[in-house]
């Protein structure tokens, strides 16, 4: 493939990823059809077979590109940068539809037949690449472990982000973030790093 | 209704509960037909609009039952009950269908349209009585809040087993429950009650 058609190719993806969310976010899994998706994105059948042979497979698709809706604090790293990309979570998941349609087909996806932990794994380790740099930087507990408490935490924020949901659309998880932490930090980081980790919900506004 | 009348009334509805919870388990929501669960419950159309006006409404008693499925060992009460009451239901989760399918339906009833918080708030107040019960008796810390405890326990479990279920079927869900207990307890309990505290697996088995 030439680099123009490659470059097309790309686009033709990415539009593709970006429409179907807007429209999985709007109508569920269930209620999104795939003709909506194409005229959103501008994208003939053709073009989207080339890269998506179903709409289950865009549904996964959506679901792993969760990540790039988060964008922590420039400068923040280990600890600091584990809470910021939760705080930046909490506050985008409530208008990013490529974040919005990632976590509610992670959830549903049960009720149209997938079972794929690809996103929630992509979670857990970046997780654990901000856990590992603060246990090198002496911020963990002696006995804590960076993969289970990042598989626990990818489980906690989805449940979070539910119960958020159904009780108050969400407007409350910043601050149920924020408490999570505070319930947290005690179980896994020494008392200096949670002297020194900053919780205020700020933060998750930050760029 | 003669007493008769009403016995059988509540046995019809439990049946049909007991019957819906099976197929919703089975099948889901989307794929659950009322006829099967008719047959399954050996009621008729008739007996069942008297007790719930469509799927949608079984669907919600369904969720509002997960908590008949659960006992926690007698005799204890406080922390210890709430942390036993976790570990039942880590249990119970694998094969109880009245409290699979009542989560399996608080987790995906956003593909069917339906936001009812009822399940969660149940599970909310019954943590909320253990916790109490635990703040009287000196086992919380100072700065704990049973509500904002509770709130988040019921996150964090629904989002643990969701992560666990997609990973291992829930095989793994009994252990991360007891992992989930070890990162929490310093952030809620005294250090007199977390070593009084029994986290042994077992204990999701006694009755």
């Amino acid at each position: 493939m030439s680099r123009i058609a490659q470059d097309r190719a790309v686009r033709t993806r990415e539009a593709l990823i970006i429409s179907a969310a807007e429209i999985f976010d709007e109508f569920g899994y269930a209620g999104a059809g795939v003709t909506k998706i194409l005229e959103r994105a501008g994208v003939t059948t053709g073009a989207m077979y080339f890269h998506f042979k179903s709409k289950s497979e865009l549904a996964t698709a959506v679901m792993s590109a969760q990540q790039q809706s988060i964008e922590p604090p420039q400068g923040s790293h280990g600890l600091q940068r584990l809470v910021d990309i939760t705080l930046v979570w909490a506050v985008r998941l409530r208008t990013d539809p490529l974040l919005r349609a990632g976590v509610r087909l992670s959830v549903e996806q049960g009720s149209f037949g997938l079972q794929d932990a690809t996103a929630f794994l992509n979670w857990r380790d970046a997780i654990v690449e901000c856990l590992d740099v603060a246990r090198d930087e002496g911020d963990l507990l002696a006995d804590a472990d960076p993969h289970a408490i990042a598989e626990f935490l990818v489980g906690a924020c989805t449940g979070v982000q539910l119960y958020s949901q159904l009780i108050s659309g969400r407007e409350d998880l910043l601050r149920r973030t924020v408490g999570m932490w505070r319930m947290l930090l005690p179980g896994i980081a020494t008392p200096q790093a949670r002297q020194r980790v900053l919780l205020d919900a700020d933060r998750g506004y930050a760029v």
